[in-house]
């Protein structure tokens, strides 16, 4: 190490990047240069970086830009910053929770064990089934269906998912008030072009939503979330929409109570406002019956997202809109004058695997799979760190478990250093959250009207825990996985 | 018909919706509005709208907003506009010639014929070779091509295009070098927001492309076309890339002079600029060997963008780019952190599709039956329209019938009024395109470098001419279509 800096040509190499002058995300190819200079050894571990105005001043961008990209990258494991020293180059420079990041060798060096939450165990896919209804849907398309397609969607896959939706979520869904998407990002970003901004938002969440409705001119405000999920008490006028994950909420893992499920529904009445109800992973509930999608009660002031990338596989790239009527024709028009997104074989080979009964089968075999996994990992915990408490293990394909104030960072990198890739709640967190507020506000605190017990199986994490996905690792590779998890957390 | 125009709430019903308040596409939205206050009935034929100023005042929209959602109506049908009187509700308002709007029933009433380019007839889509492209792929593929995609695209479907389009196309493909997306469009997108503006383009070129361009903050800028192609040597230093059509100039017909190919690629070098090469029928070449893509001079400078959407279909939402290296990293950053869009199982089915040989033999089939239809087409203008001169057939999927000037209008309105959906060259101009400078550069006079002959099969249109996609029809209906286009055509 030295004490000076490299200067920007040292970076991305003598002629600056054609690309870094474009409109687009300026962020997202100042850290693909920074990332490709680390990889292919231009900066080693240790090379301290300029300070991020001055990188900015060189490479004629905004402040924020450089600042974020910095961030993101210390985030991911490549560079590492110092109070005082500054920010430098990671001494082991290969990101082992790779937050939101392709696990391909590509990419970046692949951990042993994959606790992240997110993603189904991909060697589950029913590849026979699947291939089943490609066969029929194929035989019985009509030859329009090769044609341009049109953004609504199929109508053959709408008209199943219509009536999968109200069985098993508790939706009202017209076919004509679902539009089909490429998954719940796109719906999404179509929801944003649409209703503008600004947003509420909990406080815990997928960072990625947030970036991708601030990339698309909506801000979010956070809300704190306690016990009882989300406080939808603190909604204003001024925001046009909430986007809530009612049934589990994200990460944390309570569903929202339901006098608080009226009362957002009585604030969107109320204000015109927009309830955007993401509907990940309602159909993982394990102890009893799924809780209904808010929808349910108020079609015309709820927007329901879902897709099959938990249920079935994210490769698919379909996912599902259930609108209230005003919106269809906006948020068709908005997606463009043609489908260019979702491909209308896989919407029919879906529409077959719905209606034959096979997407039931398969949801059904993850479920059951699910539990036993998450069973295995309370099992495991209770053995070997009793003292840790778990929660949000009611539903989903991951849990929470809390830990001791200010150790969070230190269990995530001994995890890192077992070789597992798993995630802190801090990764989740609302760059707006108040620290503080949410303590005061946190467990049982709840004034949107007449608050019940809280769901037993939810809880507040407090300010730290390990979000713990049990779905991705194969099956031989659990047990060993949860051995590392275990290894990792704070002593009790 | 009355003096007085109708308010705004008798447009949009009493609430202004929600929507139109939105950061998006207002245009996009106001339009759809719109369209449903005229299909709906609510507003009746011939009723006049309010001025676009009153109109953009009373919603708090820009006038340009307004402006051009009237402007955008008329040319779909839906209105009319005529000097003195306003704009008013089209007496027949049911749009004949969609120009990029899905022919579904629920849009807009269907025509009778379509000889509007652009689409392959879907009844030639190969179900049965696509289905056992699919048992295979899916029966080889690795557990990991059912978890989150890589954005750079499925290395299966890489490698068999680089081996594709180097032998077809004489395409430079390393198999790294090539992302995947869904669609030419989504290519655009990308480089947009990769490279910036501002860009040149073809005069004439897809209304489409140049509104999904400026969407993505990227000016378009018109190069005149001539008998050889794009006037090349109208580029600049500001121009930070040209989007060009080589193989078949979009939509006049003629294959780009070797002499400006040379040309462009010089510009390329000299001032860092890219060369967008948009390869959207290169397979479809009909009386010698396809021109191969300008991407095999200079690899390092031209970023070559193709689909299946005209070879197999725009169902399946698969396109690639053949990238510059240096721009492989951004536009894979700027695609996203995991795969969004195109489907993985698409993708592997098309890598055993051209594997397989079943691609080069659809295109084949697809070649020859493209061939025949235009010959028919000939033969039929030679018996019925002998004075109509047809260029641009060397290639493609269309069609230019050049029409006497002040004709076009007409000749599409005479054909729509035989239930006819066929475009004229004016839907395809650059709305910045000097329509004086484009008369006197016309028919082989070119400056870029040693211009040899133009191509005999191209020509240039003049002012007016239809552009006829002699592609979509069904075998059975399509000597009818011709017989339709031969009656609207104006007598000799």
């Amino acid at each position: 190490m030295t004490d000076s800096w490299v200067n920007s040509a040292e970076i991305l190499g003598s002629d600056l990047p054609l690309e870094l002058s474009g409109t687009g995300n300026r962020r997202a190819v100042l850290m693909a240069a920074l990332r490709d200079a680390v990889r292919s050894g231009r900066l080693a571990p240790g090379t301290r970086l300029p300070p991020y105005r001055s990188l900015a001043a060189d490479l004629g961008l905004a402040r924020n830009t450089v600042a974020d990209a910095y961030a993101e990258l210390v985030a991911e494991g490549w560079l590492a910053a110092r109070q005082g020293s500054g920010t430098r180059v990671a001494e082991r420079a290969v990101p082992v929770t790779p937050v939101h990041r392709p696990r391909t060798p590509e990419r970046a060096a692949r951990p042993v064990h994959d606790l992240v939450q997110g993603q189904p165990d991909p060697s589950v896919f029913p590849r026979t089934a699947w291939l089943a209804s490609a066969r029929r849907a194929l035989a019985a398309a009509p030859d329009d269906a090769f044609g341009p397609g049109d953004p609504h969607g199929r109508p053959e896959l709408r008209r199943a998912l219509a009536g999968y939706l109200a069985r098993v979520r508790g939706v009202r869904a017209a076919p004509e008030r679902i539009v089909l998407c490429s998954g719940a990002a796109h719906g999404l970003r179509l929801l944003a072009e649409v209703v503008g901004g600004p947003w509420a938002a909990e406080e815990y969440g997928l960072p990625f939503h947030r970036e991708l409705l601030a990339s698309h001119g909506v801000g979010t405000r956070p809300l704190h979330v306690d016990a009882d999920g989300a406080r939808v008490d603190g909604l204003t006028r001024r925001d046009r929409a909430v986007l809530l994950t009612p049934a589990h909420q994200f990460p944390t893992g309570g569903p929202l109570h339901p006098a608080r499920r009226a009362a957002v529904v009585d604030w969107a009445r109320a204000t015109g406002g927009l309830v955007v109800e993401d509907d990940y992973d309602g159909e993982f509930r394990y102890d009893r019956q799924p809780v209904g999608a808010v929808q349910g009660l108020d079609p015309e002031h709820v927007a329901l997202l879902g897709s099959v990338s938990k249920s079935l596989s994210p490769t698919l790239r379909i996912g599902w809109m259930v609108l209230p009527q005003r919106l269809v024709a906006s948020v068709v028009a908005v997606k463009g004058e043609r489908e260019q997104w979702s491909s209308a074989t896989e919407q029919l080979t879906l529409a077959d695997f719905v209606e034959s009964g096979a997407y039931d089968r398969q949801v059904r075999r993850m479920r059951q799979r699910h539990r036993r996994r998450r069973d295995q990992l309370v099992a495991a915990l209770e053995r070997r760190a009793p003292h840790v408490r778990v929660t949000g293990i009611a539903a989903g394909l991951h849990a929470v478990l809390e830990l001791p104030p200010g150790t969070e960072r230190s269990a995530v990198r001994a995890a890192a250093w077992q070789g597992l890739a798993v995630e802190g709640l801090a990764d989740y967190l609302h760059p707006g959250a108040e620290r503080a507020g949410r303590a005061e506000g946190a467990r049982g605190a709840s004034n949107a009207g007449p608050a019940g017990p809280a769901d037993a199986a939810a809880g507040v994490p407090g300010r730290d825990g390990l979000v713990v996905g049990y779905a991705t690792p194969a099956e031989s590779a659990y047990p060993e996985a949860l051995e590392a998890l275990c290894r990792a957390l704070p002593p009790g």
